[in-house]
Formats: C-alpha cells, sequence, structure tokens
C-alpha cells in the first residue's frame, strides 16, 4: 500500500471514512511501512547479504548470488561445499571461498573501510573452522579482525605473550573446545565484551561441545556472553555489530 | 616492587646483574606492575565495587561494605538476604536494599551521570527478579535504564505496543523462562546487541531453566548471545559495559 | 488512536498527508485495531477469565478477582494455595476451592451450558490434582466433562470396562505418570483426539516426569499430542476448545 | 466365531451350557466382536492405508500396496525412499512419490471432497520436507490444506502478513526447529489448536530438536500441544482428524 | 454377569439370540469371566494384598487394612510413614512396622510355609532400607530370604567370605549405590537370576541413582536385569516369583 | 597346582610347614580349584559356547570355532556379520546364519532336548532383530521359544488375541521400542517373569532407546525387570536360565 | 583358619588328603591368609581410621570412636554433623571438629611427622568447605598440606602470585565450582600429579556440579585426574598417598 | 629479551630508568624469562615430544616430525592414521607404528632407561586401543610398563589370578567400557594410585562412555581418579608421571 496516496483518497473523499478505517484494520502489517523492520537489514546490506548455504542446490545458489551481484551487494555464503563454490564461480567469476572456514564471498561492489578492531582467538587449533567463520564474517559485515589463534589455557603463557594485541580490541571472540576455559580467563583480563563459542572439538565426555558451553555459561567472569556451538558466524556478527556501535559513534 | 627504585638500585650498582636477574624472574606477577591487569577493576571502582553475598555471614559483609565506604565508594551486592541488609543497615545507615532482586546498594559519594540507554525486558511477571538484578547493575555502572516488563510472545502484540521504546536502547536484556523466545523475536526487530537470560521460572519440561537455555541459544535471530539461567547480574554488567563503550566514545 | 476521527482530520485537511503518513508509521500496533487479537480473549470471556496463582500475594490476587467479578465475569485460578484461598473467599464469599487440584473459581453471572463431551482419565490415583486441574478448568470453560480415573495400563482390563463411556467424548484428556502408557492405548481404542499430561508422580528413573513424557511422545498410536508435565490445564483447555468447536458448529 | 450361531447352539441344546461358557472365557477378544475396535479404521479406509516405509523392502511394499489398490483403497507411505518408489511405480502406474516429504501415495477410486482447512505452517525452509508430510497427510485423510511456509520468529513481520490466512483454519501444524517459538506465537494469536513439531533442523545445542521440543511444551500460550520430534505425520494426522470432526459434525 | 445362567436363559428361550448377541458384544470385559486376568492376584492373595502407601490418609489406610483382615487376608504396605502406621495399629493391634524398610505388614491368619531361597545382597550400609523391602516382599509371598549386607566391590573379599551362602539361592536380589558394580560380580559367579535394584544413595555424580541404573544396564555379566532406582518392592516381588515359581514345580 | 599332591608333600615332610604356609598364601585363586567359580559355565558347555563377534577378525573367529567344534561343543556368536559368517561357514559346513538377528550357530553334536517355554514378545517389526537374538539365545542353551510379533498397545486387540499362548510360557521376553509400554501391559497380565528389552527403533525423543528403557524401568506392574536397550542376548539367556530352572527342578 | 596349625594337621596324619582339599577348596578367602589384602589398611592405621558419618546415630558413632581409641588409633569422620560431634565429644574429650568442611577428628595417640607437600588449591571462596575436607584428609594421612584458596582463573594474576608456593608441592588437590578452569591451568603450568575435584557451588547451567566435572575432565593439560563432585575426601586420600609414595621413597 | 643485557644498559646509563621501567611493564611474559613454565616440558624432552595426530595433514606431521628429530628428540603421535604413519615413514624411516592404539613413534637418540612399573589393566578386549596408548604413552615417557588385559569384574577369579602381578606396581591404569567396574575393584586391593579411564566400548544405555565414567566416578574405593572417556594418552602420562616420581626420588 501507498501510505501517501491513501491518505489523498480519504482527503479527496475518493475513499470513504468507514471504507479508509476497515482497510487500515486489515492492512498486512509489511505494507503498512514496516519497512522500519527492515532498518538494520537495509543497513546490512551496505556490506551485503548473507546465506546459510546447507540445504540449497547450487541452481538456487547461483540464483540467490546473481540477484544480490545485480544489485551491486556482496554476498556472503556460510558452510558452503566445494561445490556449491564452484557452481557460483561459474556464473560468477569474483566469488571467493575458504575452504577451512567453508565461507563463501562476493564482495560488494564498493566495499566500505573496515572500522575498530575485533580480536578473535582460539584456544587449540581444532576451533580454527569456527573462528575463521567469526572473523570473516566480521570483516565482511565492516569491522577490521585481529587473528590471535591457539592461546588455550593449558599453555596459558602462550595467551599472556597476545595480550597486549587482545586488549586494543573493542570486542573479542573467544572460540574454544574441550575444556573451553579460555572465554572466562580473557573475560578475567579485558575490558571489552567476550563473546564465547564452544566448538564441539574434542571426545568422551566434550559430548558435541555441552562441555566448553557449560564452562561459558558458567563462568564468573563479568562481561561476557555465549552463542551456540560452532556458531561462529553469530558471534561474529555479534562482535562486529558492538564493534561498529561503538567505533560509530565515535566518528559523529 | 618498586620498580624504578630496582632500577635505581642496578643504576647504582647496589644490586648486582645477576641478582636483578634473578629477583625479576621470581617476581610475583601482580608486584610488576600488573596493576594494569586491573584496570578495568579501577575503572568500574568510579562506581563502586560488586559482592556476591550468598555464603557470607553479617560480620563480614558488614566488614566489605565499611571498607569501600571508607575509600568514597559504593557498593553492589547481589542476592542478598533481609538479614544481611538489617545487619549492613545498622552499621552503614545509607544502605539500600531491594526485596525483588535482592539487591542491596550503598551509592558512591559521588554518583556518575548514567549514560545511554539499556532496555530490561521480560516475558512474564515471574521473570521479574532476575529482571531487576541486571536493571539495578547496569544502572549501579551508569547507564540508563528503561524497563519493558511482561512483553511474553504468547501475547505478541503486547511487545509490539513497546516496541519504539525499546529501539531507542543501545543495548537489550531479555529476560525470559518457559519457552523463552522473547530474546530471538527482539533481535530480530533491533539493530543492538541483545544479552538473553534464561529463567528459572517454569514448571515439568522447563528443567529449572534449561528449555529457555536452549531455546535462546538456538535463536537464528543475528545479534544476540546468552548468559547462565538467572544470571541477571551478568546480563545487567554486558548490558551496561556495551551501552558505556557506545556512549562514552560518542563523547569523546 | 481513534481512527476514524484520525481519518477525518485528514480529510478535512486539519492533519497534512505528511504528518499523517508519520503518524500511521508509528502508531502503538495495539491502537490501530488490534483488539482483533483479543477476539479469543474475548469469547472466552463468556466463561471467564484465567489466573496464574503462584507468586501472587493475596492483596493482588484479591484485586484481580474484584475486578473481574465487578464486570460480571468468572475467575478461574490454578495452583492456588489454601491461604490464597481464604483472603479472596473474605473478599468474595462467592468463591470456591478445590484443595486436590487447587483450583479456585468464582462462578460467573450467567454460566453457559455446557456442551460435548471431555473424557478426563488416569492411570493411578497419583495422578488426580492434575487430573482435576484439566477437569475443572474444561468444565469453567464450557465442556461438559466425565472422569475416568484409575485405569492405568498394569491392570488393562479396568480400562476396557469402561471404554464405551470414554468413547462418546469428543476430546479425551489422558493424565498418566511412571510409565505413562495411557495416552497411547487410548489412542489406539478411539477415533477422537487425545491430549496426554505426563505427570510427575513416581520415583527414580521417572526424573520427575520425564519418563511418560518420552513414553507419549514416541507413542505411535494415531491421533495424540502431548501438554507439559503436569500441565493439566493445558491439556483441560485445548481438549475443552476442541469439544467446543466441534459441538458448537453442529449447532450452527 | 460367529456369534449368532454359537447361541443358536446353545439354545438348540448341540452345546452343553458349560462347555459354552467354557468357549466363552477362552475367546481371543477380536473374534468376539471386535472390529468395533477397528471402528475409526475402517472410517479411515475410505481414505485409504497408511504405511511407514522404513526396514521395508521393495517387495513387501509392492505386495501392500497391489492389495489395497486390489480392494480400490487409497495408500500413503511415510518415510519412503526413491528406490521403494520406483518399485511401487512398476507394479502400479498411478502411485505418486514427493521427494522433499518422502511421501508415497496411490490415491482411492473415488477419493472423498476435502473438507474444512488445517494450516500448516513452518519457521524455515529446513522445515520443509516435516511440513509436507503433515500437510500431504492431512490432506490424504480429507482435510483441505493451507501452507504458510518461512514465518519464523526472527523475523517476525513475515509471520503477521500472513494472519488472515492463518486463521480461517479449523487446525494448525505449527513445525519448527532450531528456538522453536513459532508454535507459542501462533497459539497466542489464534482461537483454534495449534498442534506442534519441533524438528531436527539445527546445529550445536539443538541436539537433534530437543531444544525446540522444550520450547514448545514449555509455552505459556494456551491451545497448544506437542508431537514428536520429525514426526510430521502424527500432526498432520491430529489436526486433520480435529478439522473433520468440526466440520464433519457441522453437515448434520 | 453370571455366564452360566446367561447361557441358560439363552437355552429357554426366554434371550432372543439378538439380544444375547448383543449383551455379548457389550459386555464389560471383567464380568465376561476376567477374574482369569486376576488368577495371579488370587494366587498371591494367599499371602496377603500390597498398598503403596504414599499420599493415603491414615483413614483411608486403616478402611483399606480392616477389608483385608475381615477377609483373613495379609496386608503389605510399602513406604509407610511413622503416622500412617500409628492409625493403623490402633485399629488392628496384630499390624507390625519397619521403621528401616518403612514396610508395614498385617500377617495373614494361615500364613504359608516359606518355600526356596533368596538371597538378598547389598554393597553398602546406606542401601539398606531399600534392601530391606526387597526381603520383606519376599518374605510377605512365601520365599526364603537371607540377608547379606555390606559386601561391596569396593572390599571385595568380604563379598567372597560369603558367597557359599549366595550360591544355596533360587534367586539374588543386589541392591547397590554408587557406583552399583555388585549386580555384575555376583551375576558372574552364580548361576541363577541376579536382580539389581541401583539405589540413590551417593552424591556428585551419583545423579540420585543413574551412576549404578548405568553400571547394572551396561554389565556384560549373563542372568542379570535391572528394576528401577530404590525399586526394593519390585526386585523382591520378582525375586520372589522367580523363587516360588522354581520350588513349587520341584513338589509337583 | 595339584592340591592333593601339594599336601601329599606336606604330609611326606617333604614340604615344610613354613614353606607350605607361603605357597598357599601366593596361589593365584584359579588354581586353587577354583574351578567351581565357573560350574556355570560348564553347565552351559553342555549347549555350546557364546561369541560376542563384533571388533573379532573373521581369522579369529574361524579359530575359535574350530576350537570348541573339535571339543563337541556347539557356538553361539552375536552381532555377526555377514563377511564374519561366510569365513566360519568355509571352515566349518555346518554353521548357520540368521540374518535378521546376525546370530550364528554351530549347533553341539548331541544338543539336549528343549524343555518348558520362553514367549518372545514384540511391539512391532521393527523390533525383529533384537527379538530374535533373544529367541535364539533361549533356544541354543535350551528352551523351547514360541514368538509372538507385533503386538504393540497402540492396537492392544492384537496383544489379546495371543494371550493364552502367552501364558503358558515360564518366562515372558518382552521387546519394544518407541513407547515401550508393551512389558508393562504383558506383566500385567500374566504369573511369570516378564524381562523387558528397550529397542532403539523410533525416532525423534526415542532418544536412540532411552523412552522405551525409562518406560519399562517406571511400570508399576509387578513380576518385570529390564536389561540394556537392544540387549537381545542378556534377556534371551536370563529367561531361559528362569526357565530352565522351573522346568529342570520339575523333573528332578 | 589357623594355615600352620591345619598343615600341621596334614602332615601328622590327623588330617586325611582327601579332607585337606576339601577343606581348602571350601575356605573362606579370608581365612586362608588374606590379611594380605588389608595391608594398606593396616599401613594406613598408623595414621587411623576412617568413618563416613551421614545415616550413622550419635550412639553407633561413639561405639565406633570408642573401639579405635582403645587401640589407640586416630579416627577421622567426613561430612559429621554438629550434633554427632557433640556426642563424640562426651564420651572422648580429645574429639575435634572443623565446622566449615565437617570434619571430625581424633588424634591417634603417636601421630606420624608429616611428610612432603600437598597443595591443596581452590577457585573461589565457596569451595572452601570441600577443600578442607581434602587437606584434613591429607594431614591425617601424615602429608604436610598447604592451602591456597581464592585464585580462580576469572582474575588469574592471583593465582601467579602464589605459583611458586604451589610448585614446590609433590601433589595438587585443585577444587573449583563454576566453570571449573582451575585444574586445568594449573595442571598446565607444574610438574607434579593434580587432582580435580568439582564443587556443586554455583547455580543455573552448573547443574550441581556437572559443569565444572565437564570441564575438568575435558582439559588437554596433561596431568590431571578427577574425582567426584565434592568428593573433598577422596582427592585429599589420593593426593596424599602420591605424596607419601614420593617422599617415602626418597627416604629409603 | 635478554634480561641480564637489559639490566647492563639500564647500569650503564644507555636505558632511562623511566624507559626501561616502561618496558618492563610491557614485556610479553614469555620474554621475561618464563622458560620457567616450560620446565617441566624441557624435562619431558629429554623422552620426546607428543603430537595429537587428527586434523594435522601428512605434510605438517613430517614437518614436526623432522625438527624434532633433527635436534635428536624422539617424538609420539596419539590417533594418527594409517596415511599419516605412510608419509611419516617416507621422509623419516625409524618411525614405527601400532595399529591397534595407533600410535606413531619416533625414538630418541639416547632413550632413557625405563624406571619403576606402571600397571595397564583392561575389562575387556574391545578395551585394548585405549590401553595401549596409555601404555605406549607410560613407556615413551620412561615408564617399565606390564599389561594385564581381559580382567573385567564378570569374571572376577581371572582378575585374582593376575594380583601379584599388579600389586608391584607404582601406579595402575584401569582401563574399562560397558558397567567400568574394574577401577574399584582395583583400587580396593591396591596401595597405589589407580588411575580409571572409562571406554565407549558398549552398546544401548552405555551412551559412549557415560556409564563407566560414572560407574569411576562414584566408587567408594579410596586412592583413584578419573580421565576423560577413551584417553589413554592422559592416564598413560599420569600414571608415567607418577611413577617416575616415586622412582626418581628414591634414587636420590
Amino acid at each position: 500500500m501507498d501510505v501517501p496516496q491513501f491518505l489523498q483518497q480519504v482527503k479527496e473523499g475518493r475513499l470513504s471514512i468507514d471504507e479508509a478505517t476497515q482497510r487500515l484494520r486489515q492492512l498486512p502489517f509489511e505494507e503498512l511501512g514496516f519497512a522500519k523492520l527492515d532498518h538494520h537489514r537495509q543497513l546490512r546490506t551496505g556490506y551485503g547479504e548473507v546465506i546459510y548455504c546447507p540445504g540449497k542446490t547450487a541452481g538456487q545458489l547461483v540464483e540467490i548470488v546473481r540477484h544480490f551481484q545485480a544489485a551491486g551487494t556482496g554476498v556472503l555464503g556460510t558452510r558452503a561445499t566445494e561445490t556449491q563454490f564452484e557452481a557460483v564461480k561459474a556464473a560468477c567469476p569474483l566469488a571467493a571461498f575458504d575452504p577451512v572456514s567453508r565461507v563463501l564471498t562476493v564482495a560488494p561492489e564498493q566495499p566500505a573501510a573496515a572500522v575498530g578492531l575485533v580480536a578473535v582467538c582460539t584456544g587449540g587449533t581444532g576451533d580454527l573452522p569456527v573462528a575463521e567463520e567469526a572473523a570473516q564474517v566480521a570483516e565482511f559485515f565492516g569491522s577490521r579482525v585481529e587473528r590471535v589463534y591457539d592461546i588455550g589455557v593449558a599453555g596459558i603463557h602462550r595467551l599472556f605473550a597476545r595480550l597486549e594485541t587482545i586488549r586494543h580490541a573493542s570486542a573479542i571472540v573467544a572460540v574454544a573446545g574441550m575444556e573451553g576455559a579460555l572465554g572466562g580467563v580473557l573475560a578475567g583480563l579485558v575490558e571489552v565484551p567476550v563473546i564465547a563459542v564452544p566448538t564441539s572439538v574434542g571426545y568422551g565426555a566434550s559430548f558435541g561441545g555441552i562441555a566448553p558451553l557449560l564452562t561459558m555459561l558458567n563462568s564468573c567472569a563479568e562481561g561476557m556472553a555465549v552463542v551456540n556451538i560452532d556458531n561462529g558466524f553469530g558471534a561474529g556478527y555479534l562482535a562486529g555489530q558492538i564493534n561498529r556501535l561503538i567505533n560509530r559513534k565515535k566518528e559523529i
């Protein structure tokens, strides 16, 4: 519905008060100007769109990517397969793929300059795929990212050797499997929000990530919250969002 | 250790290189200048200190409170009992207590002006104690707070009626028990970080808060993370931290 | 907002198109005519309102009950305590209380005639409080109810002895703890929807109702669904709703 | 046993009282006229029979299908494989197969007209296979079905845009994985029974569908019950049963 | 229904074939001679009846006990309280009560001689209440019982010192909490059925008896099965039943 | 150690009291005559030996089978693969294999006559592999077995039609997945021990057999115990043991 | 049995070879010289005996304590109550009680000198009762103990300030609730065995100690093992045992 | 940083007190002499380094192995694949591989003599891979190892036959799946630390090792602690560490 035009019809008497009242009450919400609900989506569009790739056919994926590319918009696909990437690549030569994180990207025509700093830290090397997903998502949505990998608490001096780097960040992503203590240790050492991601790395009583999930939820360090097991995307998005909000405001 | 004085001794030859090397290697970390580790604690001290009250005797509590008050610092105690409060009140007449959230406070001598806005939302009235803890913690650490209670998704039109208010916040705390869907619905409607708190409100297959915890971890809405069940303190602290970082930077 | 009056202002030019457009976009949803969202609540009001009593003070409860009584509306309170009832009784002499199900009721001024039939069945005598909650809720909202108690499958001939009675119902509530097999057995013998309620009755590996919950979810009998552990209210409401829909339509 | 004939023998003295008593006590129940137990199965037979395909060989399946087809009865097979379908197709050219829901059907010779309306809703596109199973089962047993897909609560305005459609249904199936909040939101907005189906779609702490299962069980919205994880068949059958009962009665 | 009388009426023509057919089909099962279903109950009645006491008022209990005593039947009540016993005692001076197992008994007028042997073994002294329930139930239903307590595997030489005694039993009840290994060790050493009972004795990761329950279910010793946590009654009944069947047959 | 020879040496003074005392204290238990511990194994040997096949190479399996065959002893292998069977078959042409239960057997030279009766019952056709394992194990160890399949409680009249058959057994194995109610219903209808086996048949909240396991543990029917999920061997062995004990004694 | 005397009888022909053989085979194991099984218990007796107090009456406790005291042996009771202590104190004035750890002790007449060093560390002050139980048990059995409390990883600089102290120990007990990361961090920093004790301190998703238990089991630090939740006794005993073995050997 | 050189610069005035103070505060910890943190690693290097192989490419693995071999250091890789071994073998002919435990080793140039004794025991043959990992890790780090396999408690006489052997060890590793009772039985019979390893061997309610894990945690035998499910490495490392500490001290 074109709201001004609708009101114009009321004003000009082409629509009776009763009929207009009735139409207002029955309007699908979206048509009523609820683009407002999508403000943050529009904002994000400056960077590009996100696609959750699992379960999508190569054909569907190509179609979606083409649609956004035609609009000059970047695209980020998570958990893509090599096969999905090849199909997209054929249709869209600028597409890139990171086999570690399985993130597929098509850069927007005019990428925005990255702001602030998100530090993405991991406990071990096995946490890399999840950490890379977080890092690339944060970068895609306009944050500068520093990777600080393999600083797990079983050899905690390695963490201290990188602490100064970590402290410059506006938000931290802490990715850890097994015992998952990294998040709490970091949150006890920094002044900025820590988004902890448990990973399914481990065996035995790790229970596919439940152990580090519980560790992180039960940390008594202040300034930390947790996302789902292996949810690098969610942590990268949230840490990037916090980083952009902090650093965007600064510029105003 | 007084580091400059130590180095002066080296310079003046009163301390041999060998002995000084030895002492450096054995120094307790803290003395080496690790006040830096406490920067955020000092910063926070502007607002006051936090005490987790359960398990502390009234006597211990009074002693701690007096110590901080002598330093002109405010104090916030979580999960205090009526009895603990009365003991503190006798020793420190300015102490206040909120029986709903069981938060005990002694305001600092010169409270800082509150900045920004944190919206604390709940699904039902039963979530109030946890939400109030979050709200009062955020306020104690210098954030303005708007309470938006009882907007659970089983009557979702109530949520929409308050949406404009919620959207003005820099960070949102979403407190919900039972099905716990509030966090995901909010995160889908706003552009700022949502910190979700599952509560142990409910019965049967709520399992003391596991049900809303899982709901919140599994939300596919972007921009949300989760703290422990009933952890109003953690959510209020983190949301306040994000809010202060966003709004402090703006002023510089 | 008074929508017709608003449109009148547009029509008369007292409100510019731009300003009216702006106001429309910002309207709280509810004011826009969303009473429609409450249709089923209004409908239900013919029977009365439901109050979840735990956590409410006697004072709050009395106030709520008075408010509805003033409107000639009945009230049903679930999980009330003896103390809460006494407070209500003092203020409202018509209030009744069933100590088994802990249901507190104030009948509406003009109760509707009960329609159809809901059969409320239990496996053992320990399931009675939950079953009575279901039965009284169904009755409160206008369904006729037949109680068929203590027909658990460990002595299945008792069930068969009551089968004819059960088969006359339009909807069945099957309440069972321990092994919880009652629901599946009933659903295999009747042609109408069975709403199964696991109860926390039992010990050991019953795990507070998880055992019968899983039994009921895994039944391969067709025509059954499950509500939360001990949720007699939910089952009674849903079975009553189905029964009223079936029998109301008939009359038209 | 032919009961009248048996009694005739008693009457004519060809069977002594003692012997007849003995025989009566030992009769297999079924022979005693317990076809009554199968009334609802006969009723259903008007639409056709249901086969749970997993674990059945192609040969067994073909045999079963032929048997029903010979009787002019339709057949619905759930969770069939492509291979099973091909075997059935070869023997029975009218067989159809939906690869999304893996439902295999042979229409009855004289299909009954569909009555009423069941709305089958999903949270995301990943929930489609389960939703389609529900939809096709409801259709097979004589209900009209409206599909309302991808209206999950992380973008809740999409749900509102379809609300009028949903409200015309006599029963609603709400299929959702991940956080699983769809069921509770719908039940809060409509006046008819909602049958919620948790799906195993998701990862991490979704735990193969436990997360949405708990969400749905803990909803405080009235008028909803839950079936097993991924049990589209069960939900479609129950919703269809409710819909038929409501609309069949109307016609009488 | 009196079946011979019914058939007589048919024979004499006082009941038409049609009417008789109709009555046969509608008979409540029990009346049709299903006393047969209660054979084992009648058999058991030789020993007396069992009452699960929790949730029953003292009044109800007294009434039940009186009813059986009038019939000369013994009564066994499980999980009785001291208060319940005192009420029963007042009405029925022969009642006895064991405060350890909380078993309340009224011996039958003519108790049968005990046959065979059931060995009831425990891992520790904390398992005594459950073991005593098992022992007394087995005794009540006519088995001789040997108690072999405190032979847990953490000091396995104690078990070996009692092995000859245990080996004379026809069935063994193995009661153990904590690690619960007793059952498997016994089943590896004897030739008769072992009924294992996990108890909720323990703390920490015992989880109220889940640890010994899993231990017992996972034993690779042949000839053992498990009952519910703390279910001394169930184990004593089953072991007694096996013992009676073995030793009763012998005498014939 | 040859005990009589040892004592002879003592008697003849060839072994000093001290030395003999020392040797007695250090004897490996087994050598001291602990064949007694293996009595039940020897007894069983009359029927043959049991091999748990998973993880064994074809070569190892052939060697074991040959060893027993040379001794004229039968062999029963559980959970064998087709490949393992083929290797055994090549070396030992009398070997037989049942692909449903994956039981591999070599009959003993002089099989004992089967005694008594074990009834093996299943809820559905999917429970067949587990039930067949139970049945064949009971048969292998000398029990007569009656198979009563597909009598699950969702169509409980099928169970009643077979009840007379079931009642002739000395022990019953009840195999059921999904809701697992079969065991409790049977135990309520018979006078003999019921050994219940939960199976991992099912999906969703069946959780690989936890649902029927809990159902069976929580049954309030008397005279039932439970073995591990899918443990057909254990149930068949125990039911066979009970049946043999009951019927062997009778003959003496 | 007196073995030498038995052999003497064989030697002197007072016992025939046959009879002696028979007696040897039937001997209760213990009598055969199995005091050897109790060597470690005798060894321990030098320090005293341990009593698990819960469930014991004051009278039983007094009797046990008196018995050991008469033998000059010390006694250590775990999880004693104030009431139990008072009863013991009355009978045995030297008895001592620590209300924090609930450890009751009566020192042996001639306590051995403590050897080596066990460091008992805690994450927070709430872990004190469990830690004190560990410390006092290690001391009771002859180890020197250093307490290093409140060094949890949320403020990890506190841990580093105490590291030199910790490194002098031969074995470390790490007691922690909530996230439970202390054990893994310590094991990564020292060269000696770390025995980790999860505690039930915490709330929400701590699940009574499951969270720290899983953290500790999943640590990738080498040289750590875990005892049951809150099992201070077990950890103190094991760490003390390791410490004594290391330091006892040194002296030889 | 070269600390003596740094201090020399201070002494000679080439570095001002202020600047030196600043540098000290900002030093990465490691450079400050934190080799101390690696003392135990250096110590261990005498034996060689450990690599967790899963997730490493053959190329990465070869590079790591070459690096250590160049330094004359041995290497132990856990959970290696046949393929990984072949790649390493090609580059380093001395490499060895055990397909059962999947341990890959390159012996150091000058292996130290093995000291003391670690006994590695298993319940069944299925536990061998985990036990071999433990045994080889203990051997690699300089302990003598005795393997005592297949002594599970379902045939406990086998355990007793090997007890004397086990008692000579300074530390015991007890590996067991299914019911997992081995650890507790052993700890009740010996005077040295028992490190228990639950394995994922088993089926049904073994839940991938949870059953033996809980059994071991709940043992009331003194002197035992537990590592993660299937964590042969951790148990072998810890038992070896204890054994070396006990036997190393002796030599001083």
